[in-house]
């Protein structure tokens, strides 16, 4: 090891022991493992991630395909201590399985490629938790199709935080961000009364999709009801009657639910909004309850943040759904 | 119809009855009607709106003279349909009249039209509730004076938002940003002690201005104290107030009310004020009062406006004051 | 007349006579005719102008498709009048056919669309000069289909400004903003040595490229070759070239062969590329030559402007090339 | 008089009389002394600022260097009287001592200075309340370190206002950013169980740091908790605690403890952060408390402010914080 | 001196003699002098710099009223010394005089204000060299009348550095930013023949403009012929044609007839407009012409700025100019 | 390989198969190597590439140090295929060795580790041209003493491409980024007739600079002078002065030579400064000469950047370079 001519080099070969002897001690970076060149042994994961980047469905032009390599690239901020509940999110093991693949031209054949991706995952480690980074709010459908694909006999309900209903005419826009609750209903996926949306604001919805979303059970929880009522309130209602009736809870963050003020980057946002430590503490009660078993973000577009503030928030929204998800192991 | 060369373009004799037929279900811009290139009918409208680009009366250099036209630009992100109170405000008949004429040299000449503006707003349909995009605050003791013009016997009481007293020394500014309300007072257009103004901060009020509001009784509650008592109840007390000695009330929202880290399109608004929920409910509760017959929305600087976060406030501040007037209607 | 009650509003049944009285006067917006809600009588028009919404099919993230929109916003800041050559473009008729029509979701059925509005452009019209606004260059190969589509028996030359060959694989991309050429030349709707590019760069197109177009024919001046040879001659030996040998020449202006520090809402723009001043003669020498037949402008993201810039670029090359076009009609 | 030639310019000599004027009604640029071109007379001063404009000291690039400019620009904003309490500031006689020197390459010999500038202020003018515009948090460790060299038997307790528990590694640092806190209890020069920390945040604190705040006994309350029990509870039992163990309790605000979304200036703040209006109440209350006898204000970067807003709210905590400390002159 | 207790700060009675002893290299902040608390010996100044904060009279919403003080603020990036020529301008005795007052609402009053400037000016000192700063185009207008009026027989030439023709309609503007050469021309302060416009561009200047320009003998050189010709033999031939025929040349530079790609701080600049170096070039060409008596800066809005490159070269206008003056003093 | 669970996910295994068929057609970042985790065989390399990421040492705060990362990232936008030249510079081999071990307080321990990296360089592959990039200018005067160190016997001569002498007192500042051709000079590693400035700007450099220059003979061209003799005779005359007298050319580009407009991303840029074309040009010129035999690029700081432009010119800067070396290799 002495011949080593750059001592003011990192020495590529010590880089590794390095890393292994601060174990006890990790950033997110660290501590959620990555495909390297070699197929994994897949067992022995609790969490995996999944990009999905695709934002060419979006009605507006977005960027939020970009939102995957920016939620990774902050990951480094990030202690896997969290301390405001003493507990160290590094005993869930994580793999991070990339991102799924894009076709430059063809929406139809990406959003096969998503079914198939949440097909896979089912099939090969249904013991893990996935965590999806989006990508536009379509994906959302494709994802839950995936999972139905492999357990057909599950009855799957929906935790979702949003400024809209995403209710919209399939017939019109196609699988398009605005749509796929409704794609999820009409193809018969899930049932509308399974849904429950909470962060709804007047004046960005319809009174048609609201009359679509009572016409099919939606259930829903304008911000400003819940502003009075107390979040943490309203989310625990919303699982306590959901868990009498379904199987599995699928919990869709559309980053849009932020206020405007505090989330630059979903052109989507409303003044009036969720504060983020609202959001935080609501996805955090829902990752400790035993039938949720999968989450996604979506709607984030990277370039139109200010100073890192959105995406911040989109990764803490994961951690402190980890948060909860770990606090129901204990409780096992 | 057949022959029409271009079946991708949208042709343009069936873009009227495509509208006309999803009459329900509006967006504000499809709504609002505006001048055409006839004298309207004047009769049946409930509101009036009429821009007021006037920012060359500012102190410090300000583009609030184009929040007209970029409030209306952002018009087509809001639904008529309010869900949290399921009510629709297209039920109201609303005519944008179009902006006051400037003067490109002359201020004076353009306040002259303004007040003119407003007189004749009063004289042919008196029965219509007219908003005001502004342009500065200079603009308010204009229409107040058009309003006595017409009306001279009515006591005319104002209710404002906002972060400064707006009682600067006339001598020193002319009528200036900064001088509305001592404009108004001292032209005995209103009594001092008529004023209630909602959300002033410490440090941005001089107590030589203090002194002269206490001296001519003029009205406040700072940002800490109503953030203390609760928004909803300050505003309903101060109402009461009003309604036992005016005829009319005139409400007045500078956006600089709002905290400046929502509000960076308002550069002389300052940490620690208001929050745009604690606005949308004052002023919903200010709409559903039966005194309340007018109210303008100023300082509103969009070169400065980051995301469109400030516009969508002002936007969103027009419609709650609407949802409480479409109450008021409902009570009627 | 003397009854309208709005003195300091502008009358709108004088907006009419006011903008007729100036007529020989005119801003470019005021000049250029738009669909209104009457199918209108076609001849008569010189030139015709369609934008082209697109960039979903861009490689990376674009909001080129906001482009058409911002470029006629734009128009109001130019006269029709030419100092520099004492010529009035607005002696020409254009009329301004509006946007073709946007799927969500399928990008295959919007080229179709764009194919088809220059075969209908082709067919009802064919005596004008058509313009499109795109869009990403994807559309430039849907838009020579639509021509040939009519004219099957037309040798179709092109006259590109680009920093790139946009040769790249049709099998990798499908018909992307990186294709468009190669799309053409492999569906045999032009050939390879019918093609002039002017602008290129070293290090932003691959040797494979390079083969491919020396294969095929295509000719080129790299934007380092062009500025010691100066542009005027090389736009003149250009158009010789092409004279002899096709019926038709397109001109396709990609945005991006501005140099970067001049046009910053064009990505893939470079630095050491063409100045504005370069790029304004080009295409005025372009559209004075008789086989001239039309223009595109693509690749402008207009998200990504400084200070509206590269938008005001884009439209001075419009104007510089009916500059050009006006000396045609004059020379003929 | 008559004969200065230039009536419409302000006459030089007249300036000084116009301000003493209006002594009764000043702006905080107009009432803060500034060292002039002589020594002044040092006593009769209560407060002292220093800016200490070193970040070169940031484990990541900062240009909190220039925040005491940026800070002393912003004064101009702020009234001395404060309506919320009805206290005018100007009551308090303040000296501005400029900025402490530094060194362009040298960070031990800045720091030496830091520690200097304190100790002779402590020896010339103990009476006085200093208040230090950094800069970064690695002053901090200076200043106290200056503090204890003059007065070595007192003890000295900290009320750090942070989103972070800055007790990383020394060794592996240095005299960073990170790293004052553990510092000064390694240097003996205050105990652990003598720092209260608020503010701190989940994911941005290792175990090994909260390990070390254990073993050291450091108290602290994170945000969230704060947030449940209220924010000027959980600062009056901190007080109430150090002050029965210290003599001296030293502020410090590291400007990182506000939300990411009301402060952009910070890259370290965090979404879920303290908001504004909360932390003027903290120091407002601090501020009144008779053992407190310093504040510094830290790690705040001009160049990510958006609007001023982060600037201005940093002016607010400073005056915020004088106006405990008239308050608690006037209890005295 | 030994017992000043601060060794770490600057010592305020020594930075007068630091900044003394270095007289020989001087930065332009150093170098010019500012009023002080005294009224000053008006002898002995060869150069007087007024800065002119008047924008309320822009058509557009304007900043340009913070130009003065931006420009000042940037003179500590520039040396005294320019390399170029080895010539040092501190050979000249250069005063600031401040600003012209400004009343807030009444611009004709603030118009009064300049004219009257400048006759104190010519009155007092006329042996000085007047350098204004706006400001927008609108006060060019006032400067030469006022110093017409001092001047009663004087001929005044104007060598005009803009885009536009600034011969606007007085009767529909005023006396505005866009009408201050036909208010000179029909005031008959000027005749049009004394005028000579360098930089107008084709599409920003009406026919009619033009025609009025032919009416009145206007002389102009478009930008494209300019650069045609070469930047320097223009300028020559305009100095030499006006010196035949007038006593005095006033030297107007308006900032927009930059290319906007390198000044984005003059919303009116276009594509396709001069380079700052051929701007630097012409201004020293007139500086050192014995009959150029004064120069203007106008029209530029530091808002817009990107990364003070405007502001810069505002500064450089200025130090090229006095460059040419120090020429033209060393041929004498 | 077919029971690989992820289809729509890019296997692991054979990413590195499909990047080595593609050999042919590189982008810049396929083809530099960079230190895997073993310690590689040195020999076989043409250039090494060197990361030199300090810039605490700036008289500004600057974040040039995040410089190297940022050019790496932007090399994915570049071709290793020089179509100008018809030239592959995929025939050299280029190994980047990774950034110099930063110290956070430091800075003289971090600039002994430049010169140690220097000195290993020369020590064990002597063969292979270094290319720096920084970080500041600071760096330049360690690289060369590194050199220096291992080639005592050598004359180096010194290219300079900068707005700045940068011969600033070393005992004012230290070896900061105003002063490392003074340090060289001083040290006698250099002699100051062997320095060629080239690009020097009238007002930003003092007389006493030039007159240090002029004592030890450095020789420079300003920029004015460069433009009207051309910039490709200026670089052949300043290489043929400097082959005559010395053994080894460094070549060292101050990003701030850039005309402002043109490079934002450097603060200290000016007006009227060089043209990116031409800087390539220049710097081709320097790479075919067998003499040159080092470059750095020096002070660009990304945060300032707009729209990547002057990143990447920075890349191109290099690639330029290395198009003139490559030039070199053939002519051999």
């Amino acid at each position: 090891m002495t011949d080593y001519p750059y001592p003011m080099l990192d020495r590529p070969d010590m880089i590794w022991s390095k890393q292994t002897n601060k174990k006890s001690d990790l950033k997110v970076h660290e501590w959620i493992e990555t495909l390297g060149d070699k197929v994994p042994d897949w067992s022995g994961y609790d969490v995996t991630l999944l990009g999905v980047p695709l934002s060419k469905s979006s009605i507006s032009t977005s960027a939020a395909c970009e939102n995957p390599e920016v939620m990774r690239r902050a990951w480094k901020s990030f202690e896997t201590y969290n301390l405001d509940e003493d507990l160290d999110l590094s005993v869930l093991k994580v793999l991070d399985l990339g991102n799924v693949k894009q076709h430059t031209t063809d929406i139809l054949q990406t959003h096969e490629n998503i079914k198939e991706a949440m097909a896979s995952l089912r099939t090969y480690h249904p013991h893990t938790l996935p965590i999806m980074m989006g990508g536009d709010h379509s994906i959302t459908a494709m994802l839950i199709k995936g999972w139905k694909q492999i357990h057909p006999d599950e009855r799957i309900g929906i935790l979702q935080f949003d400024t809209h209903f995403d209710l919209r005419d399939l017939k019109e826009l196609g699988p398009a961000n605005g749509t796929p609750i409704r794609n999820l209903i009409e193809s018969e996926t899930i049932k509308g009364k399974h849904v429950h949306n909470i962060g709804l604001h007047g004046f960005f919805n319809s009174r048609a999709l609201r009359d679509y979303a009572d016409k099919h059970g939606v259930c829903y929880t304008t911000m400003k009801k819940a502003r009075k009522q107390g979040m943490n309130s309203v989310v625990n209602e919303a699982l306590k009657k959901l868990e009498s009736e379904v199987d599995t809870i699928y919990v869709t963050v559309d980053m849009d639910v932020l206020d405007i003020t505090q989330n630059p980057a979903a052109p989507a946002a409303t003044p009036g909004g969720m504060y983020t430590h609202e959001l935080f503490d609501a996805v955090q009660i829902a990752g400790e309850h035993p039938k949720v078993k999968a989450m996604d973000i979506v709607c984030l577009d990277p370039r139109k943040d200010v100073g890192d503030m959105a995406v911040k928030s989109a990764v803490h929204v994961m951690l402190s759904f980890l948060t909860g998800y770990c606090r129901r192991s204990e409780d096992e």
